[in-house]
């Protein structure tokens, strides 16, 4: 955490600000969890870190009394609500724009960081922000966009959040199993609907078995997840028709992305029963995809140059990809992965970037995610792995087969 | 909607504005959700309401090709990507915060709306917003906060909406009672621990069923839930352990707050065996102070009013309260409820507020959960229902047993 730090304030040297100011609706925010030593439940709170070495140590500043011990367990040094006057500014001014601008100046007084240039991270309310930070302006405060900042400084991950990641995919592991023995336990009835326990095999009952799986081990889904059968899994914004039946001979395709503490996401295909020919191959390409991206993703590479690969791999077999075909709603239509931790979505990244957030380095975790769609012909694969670059090579996160068959898992 | 679109713009005359601006990072943002005519699933996007009757109709501005089917199943006028220049934008200026100030100005541009007072809500980045808006300043544009503007236009509910709190809250209330027959089915070993299906039955038991059914009906829970033993219990913020062991004669306080497209909020106590003296009291009182909030929660009063009410009845039984000692953290220690809806927490409020939004009227929907806290003891107990004032007298959304023993549930 220390050498974290000492990351940000090299960045805050570069932008010119004396400290970093990053505001939270929850302690579980990610411009904020990444920089907390231990978790903590938190409601709206706020960081704020002076650059060293002549700044104090960074402090976590929180509103209300009542969680005065979980702010502690954190082991940052804390500003109560009493060193921010909070019952003081929320009697006197009922306007979140102007408690929060109250609040905020006061926790950088508090800091010892005097009116001057401050970057700012985390996420709250439009309109809020704008207002609260507009009127600090006129009391001298300038601001500059730290979300980047801040971003930068959690692409390469601590060991106890590789550890966390590591756990939460385990998790996901055993869901991805449970999924599989559930479908290698449904029969066709004669119209091709799947059956399980004398019931239609519905979307529904799947993610019912996902979610009971994580939560039992205690993890969360924020952002849901996705279980997308045939013509629904090539529409990558679809999330699944909870009604939906499941039927033999189409794709199923499943993406979980869970949170304990951080995030893991992975996403295999089933097909129950014989799949056509063309899924038969979709799934065997994107194998291939996948089994290449493995390894050629290592530390040095661009992300991109292995997008661009995977393009190239894909044109060859025929389909359009977003390098041939920009706008392409079939074939391969996205990017080839992301990185992960208390954001689903971070560095480092596979997008045509030109900064070092697109470049693989040691101690990054991501994702590698190839997939073919065909919304015409109502079929579609994705496999995703989640990958941990680490001192002794690639690690992968989600040690998962990849078949179709589920009785292959099994 | 017309009728939302009109209180709005009423709204945005007060504020002296020309137009609405909603920054999402999603469609489910509340502050975009719940002027969308009908659910999409989008990612970053953003909505201009113009000022009525001189105004366009409103648009909703979407980023990514892709989406535009997902854009137009919401009904609304749209600015698609080509509109905005999104890939203009996106390839000249990298940077986020650019990027927003010149998309959010080209959707205002498009929508008629000439440089002026805006007002502004929704959600996103701190530092891009603020970046975003200082740059739109400089061509002339003026923010103000429009975060209350939304809040109050979403306090009464449509028709439609709370069909979708009265469906979100039906699957809430099958989670309860799955949660009780697991419950009844427990039983205690010789020291006290609770027994299910030959294994010690643990918090993360009852969330896996709460999930397992939740999910079953395609509700998510982006807000996770509360699974709270005893002393866990008596810590309003605590989640609950996953790993705890439940016991005989302990209270478990459960909340859960899904997610349909609206949310639900509802909570029960419960107690395996037999309640302690001071638990079986602890719940009598919650359980007479719901019954008095639910007679005194009707169109017109103040929700602070029947807060005082609930306090001066705990008052009475020896608890302290949040009237007679601001920070306790004993007896009860928190707002007697609030508004629910695209978010979980929204207007009416409960607090000690001066405003409309502190008025229940016809058409909102809340909570009521009383509750007792004794963290020495190690118990709590919580009672939440929620509640609708309809046209007819109010209507209870969550009509479940109160009783601590499950096995009076089944």
């Amino acid at each position: 955490m220390k050498a974290r730090f000492a990351a940000l304030s090299a960045g805050l040297a570069e932008l010119g600000c004396e400290a970093l100011l990053v505001l939270a609706p929850s302690s579980q925010d990610s411009d904020l969890a990444f920089l907390l030593p231990a978790p903590a439940h938190l409601g709206e709170c706020l960081l704020v870190l002076p650059r060293l070495p002549q700044g104090t140590e960074p402090r976590l500043g929180f509103l209300t009394p009542m969680e005065r011990e979980e702010a502690a367990a954190t082991g940052l040094a804390l500003l109560t609500p009493e060193d921010l006057d909070v019952s003081r500014w929320s009697s006197e001014l009922p306007d979140p724009a102007y408690f929060l601008a109250q609040v905020a100046g006061r926790a950088l007084e508090r800091c010892g960081v005097a009116p001057g240039r401050v970057a700012l991270a985390g996420h709250g309310q439009a309109g809020v922000i704008q207002a609260a930070c507009a009127a600090l302006s006129g009391q001298g405060w300038t601001w500059v966009p730290g979300n980047a900042l801040v971003y930068t400084a959690r692409k390469r991950k601590e060991p106890s959040e590789v550890e966390g990641l590591r756990a939460a995919a385990a998790v996901t592991g055993d869901a991805f199993r449970a999924v599989a023995r559930l479908l290698a336990a449904a029969t066709a009835g004669e119209n091709g609907d799947l059956w399980l326990e004398g019931e239609r095999l519905k979307v529904a009952r799947v993610r019912a078995e996902i979610s009971r799986v994580l939560a039992g081990s205690g993890l969360e889904q924020p952002r849901g997840n996705l279980v997308t059968p045939a013509e629904e899994g090539a529409i990558p914004h679809c999330t699944g028709t909870p009604d939906r039946v499941l039927r033999a001979g189409e794709s199923l395709v499943v993406d979980v992305f869970p949170r304990l503490r951080l995030f893991a996401d992975c996403t295999r295909t089933f097909c129950v029963g014989e799949p056509s020919e063309a899924l038969r191959r979709g799934h065997a390409l994107v194998r291939a995809a996948l089994e290449e991206a493995h390894l050629r993703a290592a530390p040095g590479v661009r992300g991109w140059d292995v997008q661009e690969r995977v393009c190239a791999r894909f044109e060859a077999a025929g389909y359009p990809t977003p390098i041939s075909a920009p706008a392409t709603t079939r074939g391969y239509v996205h990017n080839l992965g992301h990185g992960v931790g208390f954001d689903l979505h971070e560095f480092p990244t596979f997008k045509k970037a030109t900064g070092a957030e697109g470049v693989l380095r040691e101690g990054d975790v991501f994702t590698l995610e190839p997939g073919l769609y065909e919304p015409e012909e109502g079929w579609a694969v994705r496999l995703e792995d989640m990958v941990h670059l680490g001192g002794d090579g690639p690690e992968t996160l989600t040690p998962l087969p990849y078949d179709l068959d589920p009785r292959a898992w099994v």
